[in-house]
Protein backbone atom coordinates (compact mmCIF):
# COMPACT_ATOMS: atom_id res chain seq x y z
CA UNK A 1 0.00 0.00 0.00
CA UNK A 2 1.44 3.34 -0.63
CA UNK A 3 2.87 5.85 2.19
CA UNK A 4 0.73 8.78 1.17
CA UNK A 5 1.99 10.11 4.27
CA UNK A 6 5.58 9.64 2.70
CA UNK A 7 5.23 11.66 -0.42
CA UNK A 8 3.63 14.73 1.65
CA UNK A 9 6.63 14.67 3.83
CA UNK A 10 8.72 15.05 0.64
CA UNK A 11 7.01 17.91 -0.33
CA UNK A 12 7.31 19.21 3.45
CA UNK A 13 11.26 19.02 2.82
CA UNK A 14 11.22 20.67 -0.63
CA UNK A 15 9.37 23.43 1.24
CA UNK A 16 12.29 23.39 4.03
CA UNK A 17 14.71 23.49 1.24
CA UNK A 18 13.69 26.50 -0.51
CA UNK A 19 13.85 28.02 2.83
CA UNK A 20 9.83 27.89 3.87
CA UNK A 21 8.17 26.57 7.30
CA UNK A 22 8.16 22.71 5.90
CA UNK A 23 4.74 21.66 5.14
CA UNK A 24 3.44 19.35 2.66
CA UNK A 25 0.23 18.07 1.19
CA UNK A 26 -1.20 15.30 -1.05
CA UNK A 27 -4.60 14.94 -2.01
CA UNK A 28 -5.83 11.43 -3.16
CA UNK A 29 -8.62 10.03 -5.10
CA UNK A 30 -9.26 6.44 -5.66
CA UNK A 31 -6.10 5.53 -4.14
CA UNK A 32 -4.32 7.74 -7.09
CA UNK A 33 -2.13 11.24 -6.05
CA UNK A 34 -4.47 13.75 -8.35
CA UNK A 35 -2.36 16.80 -6.40
CA UNK A 36 0.22 17.31 -3.99
CA UNK A 37 1.87 20.62 -2.83
CA UNK A 38 4.20 22.33 -0.13
CA UNK A 39 4.26 25.96 1.67
CA UNK A 40 4.89 28.63 -1.02
CA UNK A 41 3.80 31.65 1.32
CA UNK A 42 7.36 33.36 0.80
CA UNK A 43 8.33 32.51 -2.33
CA UNK A 44 5.01 33.41 -3.81
CA UNK A 45 4.90 36.34 -1.47
CA UNK A 46 1.49 34.85 -0.67
CA UNK A 47 -0.07 34.32 2.59
CA UNK A 48 -2.50 32.39 0.92
CA UNK A 49 0.20 29.70 -0.77
CA UNK A 50 -0.18 27.08 2.22
CA UNK A 51 0.38 23.64 1.31
CA UNK A 52 -2.91 22.87 1.47
CA UNK A 53 -4.55 25.67 -0.18
CA UNK A 54 -2.20 25.11 -3.13
CA UNK A 55 -2.96 21.37 -3.43
CA UNK A 56 -6.52 22.05 -3.27
CA UNK A 57 -6.52 24.36 -6.20
CA UNK A 58 -4.07 21.55 -8.07
CA UNK A 59 -6.66 19.23 -7.58
CA UNK A 60 -9.72 21.31 -8.37
CA UNK A 61 -8.00 22.07 -11.79
CA UNK A 62 -7.32 18.65 -12.48
CA UNK A 63 -10.85 17.26 -11.77
CA UNK A 64 -12.17 20.33 -13.22
CA UNK A 65 -14.52 20.40 -10.28
CA UNK A 66 -13.90 22.87 -7.05
CA UNK A 67 -16.05 19.39 -5.53
CA UNK A 68 -13.27 16.98 -4.46
CA UNK A 69 -15.90 14.72 -2.53
CA UNK A 70 -14.65 11.54 -2.21
CA UNK A 71 -10.90 13.04 -2.07
CA UNK A 72 -8.69 11.87 1.20
CA UNK A 73 -6.34 14.56 2.29
CA UNK A 74 -2.74 13.76 3.96
CA UNK A 75 -0.81 17.11 5.55
CA UNK A 76 2.56 17.15 7.59
CA UNK A 77 0.85 19.37 9.83
CA UNK A 78 -2.72 20.58 11.71
CA UNK A 79 -3.91 23.06 9.24
CA UNK A 80 -4.80 26.68 10.61
CA UNK A 81 -8.67 28.37 10.21
CA UNK A 82 -7.70 28.69 6.95
CA UNK A 83 -6.99 25.44 5.17
CA UNK A 84 -9.24 23.85 7.71
CA UNK A 85 -12.56 26.03 6.23
CA UNK A 86 -10.74 25.47 2.63
CA UNK A 87 -10.93 21.87 3.62
CA UNK A 88 -14.42 21.99 4.57
CA UNK A 89 -15.35 24.19 1.55
CA UNK A 90 -13.60 21.55 -1.24
CA UNK A 91 -15.74 18.80 0.65
CA UNK A 92 -12.57 16.30 0.71
CA UNK A 93 -14.04 13.28 2.41
CA UNK A 94 -11.28 12.47 4.79
CA UNK A 95 -8.33 14.16 6.21
CA UNK A 96 -5.10 12.37 7.51
CA UNK A 97 -2.70 14.87 10.09
CA UNK A 98 0.67 14.18 10.71
CA UNK A 99 1.78 16.15 13.94
CA UNK A 100 -0.08 18.86 15.79
CA UNK A 101 0.45 22.92 15.51
CA UNK A 102 -0.39 24.14 19.08
CA UNK A 103 -0.54 27.91 17.78
CA UNK A 104 -2.84 27.91 15.28
CA UNK A 105 -4.37 23.94 14.24
CA UNK A 106 -7.96 24.65 13.74
CA UNK A 107 -8.38 20.31 14.43
CA UNK A 108 -8.70 20.89 17.68
CA UNK A 109 -5.55 22.54 18.70
CA UNK A 110 -6.73 25.85 19.05
CA UNK A 111 -10.23 25.76 17.77
CA UNK A 112 -11.79 23.13 15.60
CA UNK A 113 -13.42 24.22 12.29
CA UNK A 114 -13.57 20.88 10.60
CA UNK A 115 -16.34 19.53 13.41
CA UNK A 116 -18.47 22.47 14.35
CA UNK A 117 -22.20 22.19 14.34
CA UNK A 118 -22.41 25.87 13.77
CA UNK A 119 -20.86 25.99 10.74
CA UNK A 120 -22.54 22.94 10.00
CA UNK A 121 -19.23 20.87 9.22
CA UNK A 122 -17.93 17.91 9.82
CA UNK A 123 -14.46 15.93 8.01
CA UNK A 124 -13.29 12.65 9.20
CA UNK A 125 -10.00 12.71 10.32
CA UNK A 126 -7.33 10.67 11.20
CA UNK A 127 -4.28 12.03 13.03
CA UNK A 128 -1.34 9.60 12.33
CA UNK A 129 0.93 11.26 15.22
CA UNK A 130 3.86 11.02 12.76
CA UNK A 131 7.07 11.97 14.87
CA UNK A 132 9.01 12.82 11.00
CA UNK A 133 6.46 15.10 10.23
CA UNK A 134 6.98 17.13 13.76
CA UNK A 135 10.93 16.49 13.21
CA UNK A 136 11.05 18.79 10.37
CA UNK A 137 9.29 21.54 11.66
CA UNK A 138 11.77 21.51 14.89
CA UNK A 139 14.68 21.13 12.60
CA UNK A 140 13.68 24.56 10.30
CA UNK A 141 13.22 26.78 13.80
CA UNK A 142 16.20 25.78 14.70
CA UNK A 143 17.98 26.48 12.13
CA UNK A 144 16.25 29.71 11.73
CA UNK A 145 17.35 30.57 15.61
CA UNK A 146 21.03 30.45 14.70
CA UNK A 147 20.84 32.39 11.51
CA UNK B 1 -13.82 60.85 0.70
CA UNK B 2 -14.16 58.33 -1.83
CA UNK B 3 -17.07 55.26 -0.46
CA UNK B 4 -14.78 52.23 -0.90
CA UNK B 5 -18.02 49.92 0.13
CA UNK B 6 -18.97 50.85 -3.06
CA UNK B 7 -16.08 49.72 -4.90
CA UNK B 8 -16.72 46.61 -3.16
CA UNK B 9 -20.46 46.33 -3.86
CA UNK B 10 -19.13 47.20 -7.49
CA UNK B 11 -17.57 44.20 -7.32
CA UNK B 12 -20.11 42.12 -5.47
CA UNK B 13 -22.69 43.20 -8.82
CA UNK B 14 -19.57 42.01 -11.43
CA UNK B 15 -20.20 38.77 -9.61
CA UNK B 16 -23.71 38.40 -9.65
CA UNK B 17 -23.57 39.07 -13.51
CA UNK B 18 -21.71 36.14 -13.81
CA UNK B 19 -23.71 34.14 -11.83
CA UNK B 20 -21.41 33.74 -8.76
CA UNK B 21 -22.85 34.47 -5.34
CA UNK B 22 -22.11 38.36 -5.25
CA UNK B 23 -19.54 39.14 -3.00
CA UNK B 24 -17.09 41.69 -3.42
CA UNK B 25 -14.00 43.16 -1.18
CA UNK B 26 -11.47 46.15 -2.01
CA UNK B 27 -7.93 46.32 -0.16
CA UNK B 28 -6.99 50.42 0.37
CA UNK B 29 -3.70 51.83 1.60
CA UNK B 30 -3.26 55.62 2.39
CA UNK B 31 -6.56 55.73 1.20
CA UNK B 32 -6.15 54.32 -2.53
CA UNK B 33 -7.35 51.17 -3.59
CA UNK B 34 -4.55 48.61 -4.42
CA UNK B 35 -6.47 45.76 -5.00
CA UNK B 36 -10.13 44.73 -5.81
CA UNK B 37 -11.68 41.16 -6.16
CA UNK B 38 -15.17 39.55 -6.76
CA UNK B 39 -16.22 36.28 -5.82
CA UNK B 40 -15.17 33.64 -8.57
CA UNK B 41 -15.95 30.49 -7.18
CA UNK B 42 -17.75 28.78 -9.78
CA UNK B 43 -16.34 31.01 -13.07
CA UNK B 44 -12.43 29.48 -11.76
CA UNK B 45 -13.83 26.29 -10.37
CA UNK B 46 -11.32 27.05 -7.17
CA UNK B 47 -13.02 26.88 -3.97
CA UNK B 48 -10.53 29.25 -2.54
CA UNK B 49 -11.64 31.74 -5.37
CA UNK B 50 -13.58 34.33 -2.95
CA UNK B 51 -13.70 37.67 -3.31
CA UNK B 52 -11.09 38.63 0.23
CA UNK B 53 -8.34 35.40 -1.23
CA UNK B 54 -8.27 37.58 -4.43
CA UNK B 55 -7.93 41.07 -3.14
CA UNK B 56 -5.35 39.97 -0.50
CA UNK B 57 -3.38 37.99 -3.64
CA UNK B 58 -3.70 40.93 -5.97
CA UNK B 59 -2.65 43.20 -2.75
CA UNK B 60 0.47 41.45 -2.36
CA UNK B 61 1.42 40.99 -5.35
CA UNK B 62 1.10 45.02 -5.94
CA UNK B 63 3.02 45.58 -2.84
CA UNK B 64 5.38 42.49 -3.89
CA UNK B 65 4.74 41.56 -0.03
CA UNK B 66 2.47 39.73 1.63
CA UNK B 67 2.65 41.47 4.77
CA UNK B 68 -0.24 43.86 4.05
CA UNK B 69 0.18 45.70 7.53
CA UNK B 70 -1.31 49.45 7.15
CA UNK B 71 -4.38 47.94 4.59
CA UNK B 72 -8.15 48.41 5.20
CA UNK B 73 -10.63 45.95 3.74
CA UNK B 74 -14.30 46.73 2.90
CA UNK B 75 -16.22 43.70 2.24
CA UNK B 76 -19.85 43.48 1.44
CA UNK B 77 -20.29 40.22 3.33
CA UNK B 78 -19.05 39.08 6.55
CA UNK B 79 -15.74 36.48 5.80
CA UNK B 80 -16.13 33.08 5.93
CA UNK B 81 -13.14 31.28 8.46
CA UNK B 82 -10.87 30.79 5.40
CA UNK B 83 -11.00 34.27 4.33
CA UNK B 84 -11.29 35.42 8.33
CA UNK B 85 -8.09 33.29 8.86
CA UNK B 86 -6.41 34.70 5.86
CA UNK B 87 -7.15 38.27 6.61
CA UNK B 88 -5.28 37.72 10.40
CA UNK B 89 -2.52 36.07 8.54
CA UNK B 90 -2.16 38.87 5.79
CA UNK B 91 -1.92 41.73 8.77
CA UNK B 92 -4.37 44.07 7.36
CA UNK B 93 -5.04 46.28 9.80
CA UNK B 94 -8.55 47.04 9.79
CA UNK B 95 -11.82 45.31 8.38
CA UNK B 96 -15.06 46.95 7.12
CA UNK B 97 -17.90 44.72 6.46
CA UNK B 98 -21.03 45.10 4.72
CA UNK B 99 -23.76 42.56 6.49
CA UNK B 100 -24.04 39.70 8.25
CA UNK B 101 -23.29 35.85 7.53
CA UNK B 102 -25.49 33.99 9.76
CA UNK B 103 -24.54 30.30 8.47
CA UNK B 104 -20.50 31.23 7.63
CA UNK B 105 -19.72 34.40 9.05
CA UNK B 106 -16.26 34.31 11.44
CA UNK B 107 -16.27 37.62 12.44
CA UNK B 108 -18.89 37.08 15.61
CA UNK B 109 -22.10 35.40 13.48
CA UNK B 110 -20.46 31.79 13.72
CA UNK B 111 -17.47 31.96 15.38
CA UNK B 112 -14.71 34.89 15.82
CA UNK B 113 -11.30 34.27 14.23
CA UNK B 114 -10.59 37.92 14.18
CA UNK B 115 -10.90 38.25 17.57
CA UNK B 116 -9.26 35.15 19.29
CA UNK B 117 -6.86 34.92 22.20
CA UNK B 118 -6.21 31.21 21.36
CA UNK B 119 -5.05 32.24 17.77
CA UNK B 120 -3.43 35.37 19.25
CA UNK B 121 -5.25 37.73 16.25
CA UNK B 122 -6.72 40.95 16.69
CA UNK B 123 -8.26 42.73 13.83
CA UNK B 124 -9.86 46.22 14.13
CA UNK B 125 -13.40 45.37 12.79
CA UNK B 126 -16.36 48.07 11.76
CA UNK B 127 -19.50 46.85 10.82
CA UNK B 128 -21.29 49.31 8.00
CA UNK B 129 -24.71 47.72 8.60
CA UNK B 130 -25.51 48.57 4.73
CA UNK B 131 -28.82 47.30 3.42
CA UNK B 132 -27.23 47.24 -0.08
CA UNK B 133 -24.85 44.93 0.78
CA UNK B 134 -27.53 41.96 1.97
CA UNK B 135 -30.16 43.22 -0.62
CA UNK B 136 -27.86 42.01 -3.64
CA UNK B 137 -27.62 38.59 -1.83
CA UNK B 138 -31.67 38.46 -1.37
CA UNK B 139 -31.62 39.22 -5.02
CA UNK B 140 -29.16 36.12 -5.95
CA UNK B 141 -30.87 33.49 -3.55
CA UNK B 142 -34.60 34.58 -4.76
CA UNK B 143 -33.63 34.20 -8.61
CA UNK B 144 -31.69 31.17 -7.88
CA UNK B 145 -35.14 29.65 -6.37
CA UNK B 146 -37.19 30.11 -9.26
CA UNK B 147 -34.61 28.91 -11.68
Amino acid sequence: MIDFMEIAKKQAILAMEKGEIPVGAVIVKDGVVIAKAHNLKETLNDTTAHAEILAIRKASKFLGDWRLNGTEMYVTLEPCPMCASAIVQSRISKLYIGTFNKDMGACGSTINILDNRRLNSFVNVKWTYDDECSDLLVEFFDKRRKQ
